[in-house]
């Protein structure tokens, strides 16, 4: 239960469950971080925090990651029961959805808004926060259908002209049953040696030499780990480019939605019935 | 069945069902138009096309269409089970998704393209034929939330650029407990005489004098039947505007995508470990 | 003579003739073919088509083929009397502009209006279709001024956000008293083992991995038999990529328009004394 | 004769004749002017150039201005011989194409370029010289087929950002056997007292209000003439806005091309065959 | 003098100082509000701050408010001195910059970015809130020469997309010796019964209806105080629309920036002697 | 003094002065250049001009060219006063702003307008005259900050989607106490034996074959001298290019302007209490 002697009464929703997601985090799970993964980057912005962590919907196809529009519909579609019931409940003033693609965020606010309750998530919290610090952004992101979904998100979020491009790794993840896919707890355990981390360094060099990124972000919230060492990294060779990851950026980005009192504007996501109505909507 | 006589086998799917509509669809029905809303208007384009519908999936929500975005989220993840149980079933060589607002079509194609089938949709083909014929079209649309959805749509579709605006009719359809809501059967039975036809011109002749538009498309598709009576009255007021609606258009591209043998491009909706991949997504 | 029992009856025109064309046309001649080049490729788009073909104007200039503006001009307007005289004679409802870089195009469309006809290039078909299949196409073409001209077609028809680039095989056509030029009869008939096919596998790679294209089109009409190498090369590859080409593409949206009863709106291309008019025109 | 002593020596190309329109300048002719219209506006301009004037191609389809595509292109393929014509006497150091639609005038650009020759118009100068004084211009035209060729003249110039508007007088020109049209002469006599003049007013005080024009300029040459006037009455009402035409920026243009040694880029304007090329062109 | 115990440490500068409002501050003035216009509105998000303000550089052509772009460079000149000191002093971890029209904000940022401190202004603040929050937005504003100016700031804040319109309240600031000029004490004491409340609700209601905007953000922060009337306003009338002013929205960013440990991009504001640079730049 | 006989009547304003700059100049000075830099290649530009130079405001930091956005705002400030006085001193007809970066060019076009004076600047001019040669151009420049400050020149000016690229030639200049820095001087002795030149072509080239410039410009100022060399060596190649500077660009130009009897459109840069005003402004 989630006291409301904090400023800040969050929701962390995770955007999918799957068998072996549970059992990950089960085992590196503690009193403190609530099976939240990456909790040691975030922490301190936790400090001011009530917060939950929902495990998300399961996955209904079976159990492997989302990774190719069909099943980013279909966990969108199973994780808006659980914010209209985040809402209903009364206990949080702001849900901050995690994974990378943003599965049903934009619906999401639509429902929080209904509340009054702003509802961010982060890809969305990257980008906004990227165009703050320089012109373009780059995604380091998985593997082709991924690749693909995010780049319509992007779209979606009125960011195409300030994403310089989508870099992959080429890293798919498992999909059984075909054989082999990115262990992200292995690479993540091998950390600065990873050879993941190698390819993120080149391919976020390509980036900024090439693609005009100013500003690096990451796609699927499998490679959020990577962050640090792709920061340190770059640093190190004399780039100095900030790179960011999710989870930082959406819940500063929900404080501050909280701090302003906003959620998001009623045109953009209109109620059912509104009293008021525009005759033409343009672009 | 679908017989293999004939060069087009569609299946036609709506987009969702609610128990009104299943009992409207009954009432109209007949042998020959299936249960085909506006079978009418586009029985001609069906006459070298064997061809079945689905109702679509329920909403599970309520007795009620869709129309925000949370909804329109919902029935597109019913809608996806549908379009894969009709590619594996081998009937059909194209399949044409009914509705106006296109939930679930991406995915649709998505999962189309693994089996070599084209799939096709109302607003997408209304905006792929409009750019045919003029630079820019407007879309004459029911109301606030819908004009919203619409919008993120188009700017999918990378037709933002080519459309001038959306026209709202202010026609909520119905939503209870809410009360009141658009009678499309009413309106319709009225024809002419009806007062959404009237005002489906007035907002036809601002988006052409005011936006720019050049063609005229509709939206939610329980505006469908408006069609020929608003290229009646524009033609009769001396304006050479083409006014288009969706079955008609998708059912055309269906064919032509069956004629020219494609469904989609590999590189924007890829396979799940395709053989090639590109380093870099560019907007 | 066409005769009325077949839904379609359409007029294929070439962009323009030259006396070693047309010798080449009457070599491959024959009663089924009817002179129309790349006839193999689309006959079976036409059997439910009455189709003739026109010569297309002689060129003013001397015996090569066009290729700068200069020259695409004037075989414009020699084609703007066939395509009148062929919709004053009452004996068509299509007309399929053939040649690759749509001379007059648009100002056959603005003539086919007049009489209710709808008219079909192939630029702007291969456009228009690849634009359904994915986010971005290429264009594969023959030289330097061609393809600068072509440049100028892709931004009339508002398909340069569309266009990810020309790519260019640098073959420019045989121009006397200049020595060379490229022999495309010589090279069609190596079919696979031409080195214009190496180098169009090159570019469309290029095009792919660099340049962001997710289908293949095909600029100059004398490139337009490259087409099914060059998909059967990129298929090998692992490339999922549609390759297309101009002739099917045209007659295949003839029908379509024939179809749906349209040809263009008349608020882009206007009558000469409409009854309506527009205060402004916007962008 | 142009003798070699002044800095510039100029051949002004008419767009089109017609027995009407050569048979007005015979009647305003005289010595000085050499049947150039609007030569009043201008004379300050030609002091230190020798130039001449050309009263452009027949128009191959009767006695009646151009307006429609159709015409265009064929009134286009007209004026090329008569640039290249002029290029190749060796007599000029620049050309001035006259008229408002500037028809031929890239080609025209392509075949100076060959001789190091620049080639200015009057569509094209006066949308350089407005991008230079504000962030939008708007066209004052004629009329409807007019103005939607004209849009395709500012999209391919690249200007559509930079337009904020064509707005309509609605005078269409006089085209037999259809009744009335646009009489240049008589309201020209009228200055600022015709009525033309007050719907010239009208349409610039809405381009500046609602399309956010900063600059004015004009269409067809037809409208030329009311330049003076228009600049007075939107000066009197306060606007503080310039107001452009044609002539005057085409002859500029072309003498800063002349100063500059600049005609056009061999990139943009391919020779037939040069050394080098490129293997991509992009937007 | 600002201890180190709080988490936020802020200089809040303005834009610059004028005789008469150095007099009007110290009226208003008092021990908690340090001298900071609008102190009331925003007192709520400086209770975890340290903050101190800089009256800003004093105007160098006389007693008036900068309002066009040369004042506007002169007193962008006279901050940065001010905003070097700030960083040297080592005394904050943030610097806000008050003032509606962010005079040397990019300058300022390129500044703090060499001692790793975030600048925010309130232009560029409520820009980057109210495109989290829906498409579009518009500005309402002052006066001609500061709405022009604005258009710049906007332009170069890559907003351009973002921004529906600045709309003009035509309430100029006083400038002697030109009479009148808006008397902000006087109508803000008038509160919702000010004329100028009025006049804002007039042009927000034509934003939102005719230009599409759907956020309300403020220009010239003399401006800042219509904030609250003007969204109860709105919320009266229906429209479900956010309304957000420069200082609120200017410290929060600052706070995220600081918790987020970013400041800007060293690829978009360069040291000056970069380890690593770019062969290119691309927009 | 100025004397009235000649038809254009110009001031020459360096963008700043530098003790070693001043030094410099002096000796290359002589009583024909009246310390321009760069005097040989534009003295045929001002046969026609009766002009005089301006050393430009004094560098407020120290004893090096302004390179960074700091150093640029001070020596904005400091050429407003300049401008202001040389227009107020009724000598002038025109003003042309040397340097490359533009600083205080918009600002002193206000200022300028007042007195119907008209100012050109040297990327401003380039940029203009570009865009009439060719789609696209680059911009050689000299090092990272100079480099960025730039883009947001072309930014400003609505020239970024007509701007290829900015090309790094990683030469930055002197900036004690750092070491070293680019030698103008010794670099323009060496003609082209200059590395810099070999790297102008290395980068002219990239510029041409991979980002699509079609013209050549120069960034600051300090490459001008480049021009001729580049010019030389991309022609020896093959490349059909032109290449520009700033200094031939502004003065013709300004002529143009002087010419026209134009400035600036006062929608635009509006006077300080306009008598009209425009309710919105838009993009």
């Amino acid at each position: 239960m989630v006291p409301a002697d904090k400023k800040y009464r969050f929701l962390l929703v995770n955007a999918f469950s799957t068998p072996s997601i549970s059992q990950h985090l089960s085992n590196v799970g503690g009193a403190s971080n609530r099976r939240l993964l990456y909790f040691d980057n975030i922490k301190h912005l936790l400090d001011d925090v009530e917060w939950e962590t929902h495990p998300g919907p399961p996955t209904p196809y079976g159990d492997w990651p989302v990774e190719n529009r069909e099943e980013f519909t279909l966990v969108a579609a199973g994780r808006l029961p659980i914010v209209k019931e985040a809402c209903e409940s009364g206990k949080y003033n702001g849900i901050v959805l995690l994974g990378g693609g943003d599965p049903g965020a934009i619906e999401s606010r639509e429902i929080g808004r209904r509340y009054g309750i702003p509802v961010t998530s982060c890809a969305w919290s990257q980008m906004h926060v990227a165009t703050m610090l320089g012109n373009k952004f780059s995604v380091i992101d998985m593997a082709e259908s991924h690749n693909m979904y995010y780049q319509n998100v992007v779209l979606q979020y009125r960011m195409a002209d300030r994403c310089a491009s989508i870099r992959s790794l080429n890293c798919p993840l498992p999909r059984p049953p075909l054989h082999g896919g990115f262990d992200i707890q292995a690479e993540r355990a091998k950390g600065d040696e990873s050879e993941v981390v190698e390819r993120a360094v080149t391919e976020a060099v390509a980036a900024i030499e090439e693609d005009g990124a100013e500003v690096i972000t990451f796609g699927c919230s499998a490679s959020f780990w990577i962050q640090p060492h792709l920061q340190k990294r770059l640093t190190e060779m004399g780039w100095e480019v900030p790179v960011l990851e999710g989870y930082s950026c959406a819940i500063t980005l929900a404080k501050l939605m909280v701090d302003l009192g906003v959620d998001a504007s009623g045109l953009w996501l209109p109620s059912d019935r509104p009293k008021k109505w525009r005759r033409k909507k343009i672009f």
